[in-house]
């Protein structure tokens, strides 16, 4: 099965030798050297100096292991991209220079399906819209889980980063099996049940028997996944968003106290989103630049204002209920009565409210008191990602800082937004969680940037905190600034004892060291890649 | 850090030098080379042909780590167990000849615990038992996962297996994380957040950042797991257990198909456990041997019998329901109307009920027809089981076709208890789950043993199923006969496509071949255990 005797060598320089071996295997339309779309690679939501020579796309599985071989015969590096959204994280620039991006997005089907069972096969190039679709066509009863990065975001990629969505399904690494994964030279390989041909349960059981794997490709530079049978959830008989606001800045602690428990009941099913006002002001216009009368960062008076003007909280949380409507009633009840005396406004929200909230925005402000006129534009993408429907609403708030509206087709790279994602993860305590916004607030206010947080409670006990530094990267000077206050945030996190569940791909050599881990993943690095040719340095600590 | 240097070399075998500096290591007393000894862990309930030449007890994590520079500068294989419990599958029986076995039990601190964040953190040795009595002394409102093996297993040692227990965090592997790791050459290491120097999320958070290696280190022979922090569940407010039957053969698939939307919607939020009638009754009394006037197996006309004098059905299922009163009544309500028609009896058991059966078991039984009289014994350490508390009542099974009674300190291996553990895994339809029953039925009997069968919705979407083959060792010829059904069944189900999800530490050479993991495993294990001192052969597929 594996042979690189079939590649011929000859003179040349490696590159060009490598490309001409590409050619003949992918197609010369899939040896790209546009320099305008060689550019685009390079081009990140921040400051990256990592330059590529060239994009390569293979069509399948054994194009992808042939241009891997080649790869290997001639040394030349590569990094592979399924939909290239990584948006905050690095979006599809590659981890060191020199390397050509593999581009799996021409890998898009949809390899399996089973309503019964609850599961879809799919490869990396297969987008959350494309299996939306997928199953809206069938009149699936099944539900995806989607991430808010968005519509063309690869399923394939977002897991094997571990980013996380809204539903029961939300963890999405928690919830996939049976790889099929591409070695760095070229072999393939199989995990769990999906190993043995002919098993029935490869889609259906994460851990087969013997060694588990999988964890091995995530976040990693040890292989790349071909194919991933991904777990999907029945819709619910009744589902109903809440939505609760705190207007009190100290209000974090209690909240977060007031639903772990709920979470570790197993009466939260999926995930609660905690914004801070920032958050939520970023996600409902541009930056006020009237009000705050041109200045960077936003004035805190400012933004008091802007919530009471908008009707939203310091803090504003959502999340959602799943079940039938007696279950639904119930977690509905034990919510209400845990956040007693600790949110300001806890409002419950299902299809039919919706339908009549866009009609009655104004009329049932009057009756309720609770604003949807402004919010509901923020609230139905929402609503439908607490539903697994694709959106690239959340994508808007990169465009934060910028002067300019964001356009039709947002493609933040290209148009010169700033964002940078740390993430760091906290126990689900209130303390701790309050302690985490303090030293991330302190940090990026002193850099000049918002604090726009989230906390999501992404475990019964721990909280995937997402600090975003939004900035206009038109602006100079803004750049340095943003990555020095990354480099802070990640120290100052670190050494707090809050490290990140997941780095940009530039940072990992940020990484803190840990001794026996680092020297156990740099031997199977070796083993498993001798020639070091895949994404060199990602998610390895600096030596 | 690693260091062998002052590891002094001698004249001498390798083993007897290995031995004098073991000693000096971990003191004479924990080297063990008393014949008796050697003879029990070299005892399975099932021939094996093992030899093993000593016992060695390192008392800490340090110790074990030189125990392995040991193993490593005089190459001798190890093969370490925590509480050695690992009935069915070969228990302490090391998976080569020349194995010196690694004793953990020392090893059985109790960590690091917390009643909020709702974890404790061990060392292999502490057991099941230790935990429960650890919760209770300190009055927590916190629950373990148990598993019937015995209250003397471990709770790594059943994890690193992929065993499972009975509650809503049942399947174990997936309820733990923060492993410290010692790997063969002595080096240690952990995974998850627990890698980084006072992080605060590592037993909280499975993935941490970067490759998640947890998996490498169950069902495998590259690490020997020292830490790990294991979740325990909030006490619900409520508990009530389930119980149903059905009288029908035919009944299993139609039960399967019922039960696979509860599981999937996330009403059942704990395994369903479903035993046929030969299951149930080998845990309710030994085989009878004047009923079947001493012919085995055991006939189906008298099987038939017993079932109507002792009440219980062809399918016989268990599970537990957690939550708010009114989250039980309504799962209750909807187990009710999954089931109905489908079932012969459908009980629920809580704690009052259970008490008054105790009392009343007669009057009971006039009451409701249902016969609680005989099955009590039964049904009181599958009710605790189901909240977690350890149990050595199932073990009794094992004493099925012995001719005495079990004696009250059970030990399966050295009373010549024949067990052996096939554990296939199908998916959870009602169709195929009825083909593997009919298909490990038909070997069984073909071989002379009852064919026991319990299946568990250990998923949303899968059944694990547990086959024993029961047996008296005392008897000629039953050895090989029970090896010969074993090997049968292990090959028609894989043929068949259901592979087993654990495998015992004799039969890791029968797994299928899966060309391309095979060697990622070897690859990893030749990088990690270069000496291959470690557990040679264990869960490594022939060559």
């Amino acid at each position: 099965m594996s042979s690189s005797g079939n590649i011929p060598f000859g003179s040349g320089l490696p590159l060009e030798m490598a490309l001409e071996q590409w050619r003949a295997q992918v197609g010369r339309e899939n040896v790209c050297l546009d320099p305008a779309l060689l550019r685009a690679a390079e081009t990140a939501t921040f400051a990256t100096s990592v330059t590529t020579p060239a994009i390569v796309r293979p069509g399948c599985r054994a194009e992808l292991q042939q241009v891997l071989r080649i790869a290997n015969a001639w040394r030349i590096p590569v990094y592979p991209v399924s939909g290239g959204c990584n948006w905050g994280y690095g979006s599809r620039v590659p981890s060191a220079s020199g390397c050509v991006v593999l581009d799996l997005g021409r890998m898009n089907r949809i390899l399996d399906f089973n309503e019964d069972l609850a599961y879809i096969t799919v490869e990396p190039g297969v987008t959350q819209q494309q299996v939306y679709d997928y199953l809206r066509e069938r009149k699936s009863r099944l539900w995806m889980d989607a991430t808010g990065a968005s519509p063309r975001s690869s399923l394939v990629g977002n897991t094997v980063e571990r980013g996380f969505g809204h539903t029961p399904y939300g963890d999405h690494f928690s919830h996939v099996c049976g790889l099929e994964v591409v070695l760095p030279d070229g072999e393939a390989m199989e995990t769990g049940f999906a190993r043995f041909e002919g098993a029935r349960t490869g889609p259906l059981h994460r851990w087969g028997v013997g060694a588990y794997l999988d964890g091995l490709f995530t976040q990693s530079n040890l292989g790349i996944v071909t194919r991933m049978s991904v777990w999907l959830m029945p819709a619910p008989a009744y589902f109903q968003a809440y939505f609760f606001t705190c207007d009190s800045e100290e209000g974090l602690g209690p909240i977060v106290e007031a639903l772990r428990p709920l979470r570790l009941s197993g009466t939260l099913r999926s995930e609660v989103h905690i914004a801070n006002d920032y958050k939520v002001l970023s996600g409902l216009q541009q930056y006020p630049w009237e009000e705050a009368e041109g200045r960077t960062p936003l004035p805190g008076e400012v933004m008091k204002r802007l919530r009471e003007q908008l009707h939203f909280g310091a803090w504003n949380a959502s999340g959602g209920l799943y079940g039938t409507r007696a279950q639904v009633a119930e977690s509905r009840r034990l919510l209400r009565r845990a956040l007693s005396g600790k949110v300001n406004k806890l409002e419950f929200l299902d299809e039919g409210k919706l339908r009549l909230a866009d009609r009655f925005s104004g009329l049932y402000r009057v009756l309720t008191g609770w604003d949807l006129s402004r919010t509901l534009d923020l609230a139905r993408p929402l609503f439908g990602l607490l539903q697994g429907v694709p959106t690239d609403q959340p994508l808007a708030s990169a465009y934060w800082r910028k002067r300019t509206p964001p356009p039709a087709a947002m493609d933040p790279d290209l148009d010169g937004c700033g964002l940078l994602w740390c993430s760091p993860v906290a126990p689900a305590t209130g303390a701790q969680a309050e302690e985490l916004v303090a030293l991330a607030g302190e940090t990026m206010l002193r850099h000049g940037f918002e604090p726009a947080i989230s906390l999501t409670m992404i475990t019964e006990r721990s909280l995937a905190c997402i600090i975003s530094i939004t900035y206009d990267r038109q602006v100079a000077g803004e750049d340095e600034k943003a990555l020095a206050c990354y480099q802070e945030l990640l120290r100052r996190l670190s050494g707090a004892g809050f490290p990140c569940y997941r780095m940009t791909s530039q940072s990992s050599a940020n990484l803190p060291p840990s001794p026996g881990y680092d020297g156990v993943l740099r031997r199977i690095k070796r083993s498993l890649d001798p020639n070091q040719i895949l994404a060199p340095g990602r998610y390895v600590a600096a030596e």
